[in-house]
């Protein structure tokens, strides 16, 4: 085990402070962080560069960390150092540099074996949405999200957070062009619908169990005319009482697990 | 029009502050703030007591807003006022001192006409989450949701926000025993199902078109062993790859409309 890093000013310390800050940053290096024991310990190897812990926290390892601490760089640090170094405002004393996994365009948009199943991002901008948009996603077995580049960035922390791991698990690309990638879609013979509240067909009277993405908006402005335009049908999630709408993640989830629905139910 | 209140001391202003943050100060008095042009537009008169507005507020009024500043009794205060009062940031310099919603154990548990759809919440913490679970059951066309007494507080700022004016047109009850409601729903043949990952049967098989309840837990812990064995049957909502739950509300969400997809099925 090396030294313990004992001041916030030391330059690789610096570098984890200015990460969590700065999406430029990790955007060049392809880097982030992750903290958290249960997140640092569900990422997979691959993506770990370098671990950080305090040594309660090495004292204190689950099986699962104690792997973690033995398999990639570890550096101990002291609990202050760990407070500035993290997010959160009670750290749980490890934090990961990682990796950022990178998918190809093609990838995002090619068919495969796999049955297509996308959502395609305008423009989110709320962290916890985004977050909690990948972790639904993975759990209804999309194949994969497309985000506008003004979407919030996937590896500000709070987003990280909200994944539930799924960053690491779930395709994406990040589009200059969401109607070029909308149009690429519709010549593979994907559908596409998006979430819109001048939709006419209710989403459950859709045929779900072939190749679909699904078009969602921006939380306060919902999807633009010229995003819209460019999807094959308009649809609706059909609302009672005095509801104007759903929030961004909660429509994407609901559209998700209504294809995971058809599909589970057509196998039958 | 009033004389304007320019003091943040001003002992009406100060109480606004206290009810923004104390909810035991709320559960006293019944009352509550809501802030924000929309929020404040969207409430029903009936539990809207007093209006506070910024001169630049009423200066600029949509046609809703006239109605409400001149249907109650309204006083201006200055931007700086509205900045200590309001709960937001960047408040939008109008706020409301409300009425709480109340309904009875009896309405909550009734069948009445309506064919019920309730949600049973024990101990959700996190107050996006409780506000979103409130704006998608009324769009999903829930008739009521009961909470346990750990349950993050309705009336909090943040919570208020998020149900999108929900908080107004869904019943709900605050009760000390889940049990014992769970129990009373089973006398009168509504079905109650615990969102569980130990559950068997997927939630799309369920027969949903009868009166049910959905029970869902806390964000960490999940739902309490004791509330599960009170429910009539555990459920699981089938997930794909390596996701091992969903957010509390993700669950409601998804469990609610794909009830309200079988009764507008069943319809046709």
């Amino acid at each position: 085990m090396s030294d313990i890093i004992s001041s916030g000013s030391n330059p690789r310390i610096r570098k984890l402070i200015e990460l969590q800050k700065k999406g430029k940053l990790r955007r060049e290096t392809g880097l982030f962080v992750i903290e958290g024991t249960r997140l640092c310990a569900d990422t997979p190897a691959q993506y770990i560069k370098e671990v950080y812990a305090t040594e309660n926290r090495i004292r204190n390892a689950s099986d699962k960390e104690k792997k973690l601490f033995q398999e990639h760089p570890l550096t101990v640090v002291t609990e202050e150092v760990m407070a500035k170094a993290a997010d959160t405002a009670t750290p749980q004393g490890v934090l990961c540099l990682a990796r950022m996994p990178v998918y190809s365009r093609e990838m995002l948009l090619g068919t495969g074996d796999a049955l297509p199943l996308l959502l395609i991002l305008e423009d989110i901008q709320d962290p916890g949405n985004l977050g909690t948009i990948f972790r639904t996603a993975e759990a209804a077995g999309a194949t994969g999200i497309l985000m506008s580049r003004g979407t919030v960035d996937l590896f500000n922390p709070k987003v990280v957070r909200s994944t539930m791991s799924a960053v690491f698990r779930m395709p994406f690309y990040v589009s200059s062009d969401l109607c070029a990638e909308t149009a690429a879609l519709r010549e593979k013979g994907i559908r596409s619908y998006a979430a819109h509240l001048g939709g006419k067909r209710a989403y459950d009277a859709l045929p779900l169990t072939q190749g679909c993405a699904f078009l969602i908006g921006n939380e306060g402005k919902g999807l633009s005319e010229k995003l819209t335009a460019e999807a094959d049908e308009k649809i609706i999630i059909p609302m009672a009482g005095g509801a104007e709408s759903l929030n961004a993640a909660m429509a994407a989830g609901i559209l998700l697990f209504e294809a995971a629905r058809q599909r589970r139910t057509e196998q039958l």
